[in-house]
């Protein structure tokens, strides 16, 4: 699949490189490609994803079939804007961010939470699109290699188009989760998003974010 | 040890039956109750639990050497000056309860949450108690009974006061709990009651609340 990862920050660098393992043809938006090319790691991060194309978000968005925001939560809207996803209508958007503002310190504050939530913000301003909430509850590694815990773990999927749940899933399943709980339409990703602050404090106590949650039944 | 279980719903009964078949002097404490003994269902359930005594709210915190609230969370702060907690200076409280609004429906919102919770307003209103927050995170009879599940499952204890999580970790283990997590201090139970959406929607997902997260790491 042709697919534009929006977001060059450990979950947009993890999505993509796993992506392209996977065969599908990537493209990672950012704003200013140079820059990006600039920064002291970026050379020897690219040289293990070969494939991953780097470009605008406008570029990286313009023919992909797959979108994935993988923006911090408090850029989000803004990047989506960036990279015209206004004229993309029908186009699934994997939503990964998380509305956290860590500009108080920590703990962050969300930005939005309880009866609204950032997926939602996102489909009321880009109707056009199909947004699914996922993979947003655990570590960027986690997400796309969930194979390195000890057992399966439980991720999830919030949206209103279930035929672009269903993608999503299959793009979960092809990264290894075994499980994957559809938790119903996008206000469900409140519930997601306000998962946040526990995973955290777990982050904090267990001093490692290599964890995720299995939902034992 | 001589405990008082605040609130007759399904939390409190599971707690306090719990409780006396563990060997503890339960004293179950509600606002009327010859009107909670009226109750259709009341009779039977005491039948099954026939050491736990059901008396008022101040009657049952009055010498308690452990509180558990249990009651809904938007009649907590009520609850616990009827039961003049603030007359327990050094006790410890095990708070259960949830912050949820169901008056407007499903979901319900919560009445607090980001920057503060249920768990630090009852600290801050009765600063001579030592809150622990714990087992708002799962339904009444995993609270207690957690090897009815396939595997061990993990649960939290968030609070300021070291002695205090000790003391109600000890009790959790008791209930059958092999993994319980110390969050930290009590601002994170903000995490715990917080997880009170996502935990609504996969019960929806489910169709079932017999379930609960093992962190796996």
């Amino acid at each position: 699949m042709d697919i534009a990862v929006l977001g060059t920050g450990s979950v947009g660098r993890a999505v993509s490189a796993r992506l392209d393992q996977l065969g599908h043809a990537v493209a990672l938006g950012t704003r200013d490609p140079e820059a990006t090319t600039a920064r002291d790691d970026h050379a020897a991060w690219a040289a293990t994803s070969p494939g991953v194309r780097l470009m605008t978000f406008a570029d990286a968005a313009a023919t992909a079939e797959l979108l994935v925001n993988a923006s911090s939560g408090v850029v989000t809207l803004e990047v989506l804007r960036s990279a015209a996803v206004g004229d993309r209508d029908g186009t699934v958007l994997l939503d990964i961010s998380n509305p956290l503002d860590f500009s108080g310190g920590f703990p962050p504050t969300l930005t939005v939470k309880d009866t609204d939530s950032l997926a939602e913000q996102i489909q009321r301003e880009f109707a056009g699109l199909r947004v699914v909430k996922a993979l947003n509850t655990l570590t960027a590694e986690l997400m796309v290699h969930p194979g390195t815990l000890p057992e399966p773990t439980t991720v999830f999927v919030c949206g209103d188009d279930a035929d672009a749940k269903a993608t999503v899933t299959g793009l979960l399943e092809s990264f290894g989760h075994a499980d994957v709980i559809d938790l119903g339409d996008l206000s469900s990703a409140r519930g997601a998003e306000m998962f946040m602050p526990l995973w955290l404090r777990i982050m904090g106590a267990l001093g490692t974010g290599s964890f995720n949650i299995k939902v034992v039944r």
